[in-house]
């Protein structure tokens, strides 16, 4: 645990005495760090330049103090943190000044039936909206009364879509017949840049003269975006030399990568989840205090019909909580919460109450790679038994889109009952006035 | 700072000697940890309850260490934080077991020409994505070097929007007229729930026997979800008592809160801003690498045709990115990022070289509330000079605003350059073999 | 009445006796068709030129012919026609070769109750789709021994969106903050260029650089949008005359004319219609033979959640079918079918059945100008009551908006009714199996 | 030749002398008309029941009176037609009471270069609004003057998807995994219900326990919706009997007909066109009146941003008015012009000048079928060379195809060219000004 605040900047002198932490900052060289600073402040040492000369936790903490100096403020907190520095400034964050603290809770158990994720699960959730944890947590506990949310993977690909200009529709289209007739040669080149993915689909789409080629692949435990750019690099380049189209961007937006976008909801992208639970009259009384007409209705004019006539993408009550919070706490990317969150929650009206569901249809998951690594958010990702690869590979990030789609499911649940159960208070109340 | 890791569970005698940081248990009840444990486990004690029973600082240790059991895990650093933990469980988190630390880069200086914002920022971003924060450092420097990023506020207002079920179209309509009617009556309420907030609008959907009242309030500095929504609480019991429609959710969607929806395009939600910046031909080669021609083609084909083509709400290269990172650092609500994503990216020929824009229709953010105040997030906040209230009320969220819509087009003018920059080498290449 | 077909076109000695018609081609003159016909033949003049040399329906004539001996076919039927050829060579269809006949059915009576449109109507629809008369005819009788079709206009106004490009974000703020506080002078500028209109509202979209200024007017009898596109024009000079922005087109797809569009749902374009009925258990049994939960799960699985898996704009069955077929018989401009036809069907359960209910927000009519005028036509208009003006203006429109709105409700009942007893039959069914 | 109106409904003795065409009413039973009259008054005889008791023309003749009784007006001409009614009676038309008139204008000639249409063709428009055939013919001079429209079919297929209610969302999984392993039994009864249609495709869509079956035709020269829709019907039978999901309705949404909706762009439906044109500097200025710079503004401001800032599907200027001309002229059902016209256009800067192209995905139309054997509308397919099946089958309808393809293009280029010119003026009129 480093608290790079109580390391003085230029003065071990200066130093206030009182915590024994400073004990830790073991040898540092204060006199370096004043050269660097007056550098830093004469423009000739940029601040993503620290690296190069100083220990990471020095680099941290002069370009924190610089930053304080620069905007007249005291940021004691953002020096706190316990995670492996020397990683995460080469893997996941430049110019890093330190870490903000985002509040974990849990909620649950939530009993899961999936092919993947069998049991009962804590869901950590880090998020900074008060009473976000408590309502999932009611709903974990609903699920789980009523014997555990079923889920699904529907599909499993992480796609990029690079896009080429062609010179005219009718050289387009020679593009993309190419592409069709050359499926074995690109998955060759695409496959020969991973020792783990496997290239699973190929599609073009034309829009004038602008070539489309998304590219899918299974990941395995990765999220694979970086993967899957990497191969479709290779790939990109093969059909430019092939057909004399000319490479405008890796991404072409066809992917769909962190944007709301209906292609991802039709093709699926990362995993596509499905989860559902069947809720009994009686357990819609005790546990939601509504009834089944009510959940129904709170849906079926919400979620369908506002969202249809908001002209949405998401209907949805709040899935993007979820997937957000679960993201943060796990180690995930978390713009990939935009995409992830596109989800449609049904409330089917049954003999025996109503059956519940929640689809995802593009949540872009893993358990190796990007923010996974971090040690808060490792033990996130053990807490639910998939940190790391799974055995098979892909099995971890799998499991992981079935619990996060069992807790969208808990917090739908849970939020459709609370507007039931306040509608149904109202219709009693409005009875009993009349 | 709290290292709950270190303080231990039930027995002091268990204890490792060798940090200090032990001294600041300050006499807990051990014993008493072990009855409350034994609860756990026995179900006679939720998870949610143990701060009835414990302090706050207790009722993590043990939640967490009750996860660790159940879960065979060993979670040392999610206990490590310095948060005022007093606060964030009332205001924050529930079932809290500690903190996820995210690591925090600042890009900058980036200089910014606004209404609100004016000089020179450093903008703080929280995440795991590496390159993420080395890229929008490069768009930063390019922005400031070309003169700064001009930034408007085009539209402020939160909405939330009630949904009741009328009896037949011809109640519908009757519910809308008495809404159109009674806008006087409507604020009053309204603005009876609040000392700050105003409501500014209020406009009346139908679909069929659903009748949507979208209520907008200028909410000052706080994002405002929480004060529109108890405004509209009041505002929606007055209609349905006044019309006989009965209300179905606070919340119909039509809002559109946590989904990307093109009523939040079209009408604007919180923050609706936008940013550009004009490179000269000169810049374009010197910073970027590439030139206008390039530049251009990689947006036209990537971020219009690309995501028309998609069928994508997204018209931006990584927006999502931007937004998600600095939400994080600032202690906004995570989730707000893909409503607060949805972005169209613009770069215009100019006879100097290119405009580049981003135009950010719903941004909800603010700067007391929610998450604002936890410590880490407020140093963010500070960094910008946005933290708490601002005088006049509301030009701190507006400068957020506005900074984050700066940040968004220094990440755009980054990817994009990035992306152009390949294909122009490419395309010498290209020419070179020939 | 014309048959263009038995009027020789070079030598009246080559004419066949037999139909007294070609008494009525009094006195044309054959040399001068073929003078004519050979300076087509060697592109001396142009097939739109013909009408400067020639009467109407020589014009007509001679330009058949000519495609005849192109294209080596024989035109008979479309040379067949009773318009009055002077207007609409004027008005409604440059190089013109005669009509094509499109079938015209009733369905009906249709009792419908709305503000406008009181009684029972026999809906004319010019169709070749077999058994969509058949079906929407049986809606009618459905709505009409129900009691009738609800129905109400909940918005009128046609629109126009220049798009006007600014030098930057500021100047785009700037010219949107001018239109705002000179509405008055816009509104005096737009009415001076009609007798009939009233501009209702001017709203601003900033994309960037791009603004779109959205002028509404209530353009009473009329679909309007000639009226609107010169009020436009006036208005658009105004702007950039006082801001410098570059006026780049008259329309900048905010409109939106003839696009599927998020805008016009949310805002209105066209008349907004809305129609319901209740239908009760009885009535669904012995009409639809089906029960109202086959009829709403039909709905719900198709309408909603189908068309929100979809990525669709269209929350409905085949409004679309009505509104074609409508349009074409009464001489509204079939491509305004497109937007017309957005529509949301919903259908609630209630203690006596269900409540069906289709929302139409964009629906372009009008019962002036375009087609409205052509003899066929107008006679359909007249069939429903609303040729012409309306007394006071804009109340025929309106009628003819609400009678399209039952409409598409006969449509969509009649449809959703069906698929629903087929539905119920294979339950059934399987059920005897069992 | 038949003008209804001339014959005298009762009596004889009643007909105004004036116009042989009476002497064509041969013979018809001015008794039994009145019989039947007497009944459709006292409600014995329903007017869809008229063809069970008289000739299809009696049958018309008596409708149409009786509507003009009952609504007080005179129905000229809509009496008037040369359609062989007994087939339209059966085929395209219930409840006759006439046709509409819908003028034909021609454009072109339009040179077109694609793999189906070769040659010169001129463009049978069916319109009633001024200036459309004048536009496009304009369009058509530029095009075939710049060397023609190179068109191209990208895919062909036409869909339907029934919706199926599985029980939960495993069962939904478990009925996709059945469909997707039988695959060649689906085909076999989907193909045992046609003697030209293949099967080429089937895809299943999840949401929640909602499952949906795409499944795709060649349906030849028919448009197909009939021919693919039997055969879902087989299709939609087997699933339903082997997993036991329910059959909810042949068509879910997901097809998707006469909506606008994403997957049609992404997936395709009916023919699939792409098409483009190069324009040179020169022929810019000469034809169009405008330089490559104006052209290109008006597209990306209005059809581009415009469009993405207004939530719209439609990407282009007015494809729907080319379509829903040609639609009507060539019998095509006019209700497809809504899913036929989400068009994409773009116009690429080059060297030379500028590429102009349209997309449209979903372009639904045949040469067989539907209103196609309508004389009037066959005329105008026989214009095209497109009347009938194909040689070999499918060939005429890609042809029709490419050629609505190169017309859309046409009308795009035109109005494109249209708005620039003035664009033009108007810069150098502000210029002058100056």
């Amino acid at each position: 645990m480093i608290n790079l605040y109580d390391v003085p900047l230029f003065m071990a002198d200066d130093a206030e005495p009182g915590d024994s932490m400073k004990g830790k900052k073991s040898g540092h060289d204060s006199e370096k760090d004043g050269i660097i600073y007056s550098r830093l402040k004469n423009g000739s040492c940029k601040l993503y330049e620290l690296e190069k000369e100083l220990s990471p936790l020095d680099a941290i903490r002069v370009r924190r103090v610089y930053i304080e100096q620069e905007t007249g403020t005291t940021l004691e907190n953002i020096g706190i943190f316990s995670l492996d520095i020397e990683r995460v400034v080469k893997r996941n964050c430049e110019n890093m000044i330190g870490t903000v603290q985002v509040p974990v809770g849990v909620a649950g158990p939530l009993l899961i039936d999936g092919e993947y994720a069998q049991g009962r699960y804590y869901l950590p959730l880090a998020t900074t909206e008060g009473a976000l944890v408590a309502s999932v947590n009611r709903g974990c506990s609903a699920i789980t009364r009523a014997g555990g949310a079923q889920v699904r993977i529907l599909h499993d690909g992480m796609t990029r879509a690079p896009v080429f200009a062609a010179d005219t529709i009718v050289h387009a289209k020679q593009v993309a017949d190419w592409v069709a007739t050359h499926r074995d040669d690109l998955r060759g080149v695409a496959e020969s840049t991973t020792s783990h993915g496997k290239m699973t689909d190929v599609v073009t789409y034309i829009a004038g003269t602008s070539v489309f080629v998304r590219i899918e692949f299974d990941t395995k435990d990765a999220m694979g975006m970086n993967m899957v750019t990497i191969a479709s690099a290779k790939v990109a380049e093969l059909i430019a030399e092939h057909t004399g189209a000319r490479l405008i961007a890796l991404s072409g937006n066809m992917c769909s990568d962190k944007k709301p976008a209906a292609i991802n909801g039709i093709m699926g992208r990362g995993r596509s989840v499905v989860a559902g639970i069947s809720l009994s009259h009686e357990l819609i009384g005790q546990i939601l205090k509504t009834d089944a007409r009510s959940l129904f209705e709170v849906n079926y004019r919400k979620n369908l019909v506002g969202s249809a006539r908001a002209g949405s993408m998401g209907f949805n009550a709040h899935a993007a909580n979820v997937v957000a919070a679960m993201f943060i706490a796990c180690g995930q990317d978390a713009a990939h919460a935009i995409d992830g969150s596109t989800c449609i929650t049904t409330v089917d009206l049954t003999d025996s109450g109503v059956y519940i569901s929640v689809t995802l249809p593009s949540l872009p998951v893993g358990t190796v790679g990007g923010g996974t690594g971090l040690e808060t958010q490792q033990e996130c990702l053990k807490i639910l038994g998939v940190a790391g690869s799974g055995n098979p590979p892909g099995t971890n990030a799998r499991k992981l889109g079935e619990i996060i789609g069992a807790g969208v499911l808990a917090g739908e649940l849970s939020l459709l009952g609370a507007l039931a159960a306040q509608h149904l208070a109202r219709a009693h109340q409005q009875l009993g006035r009349g």
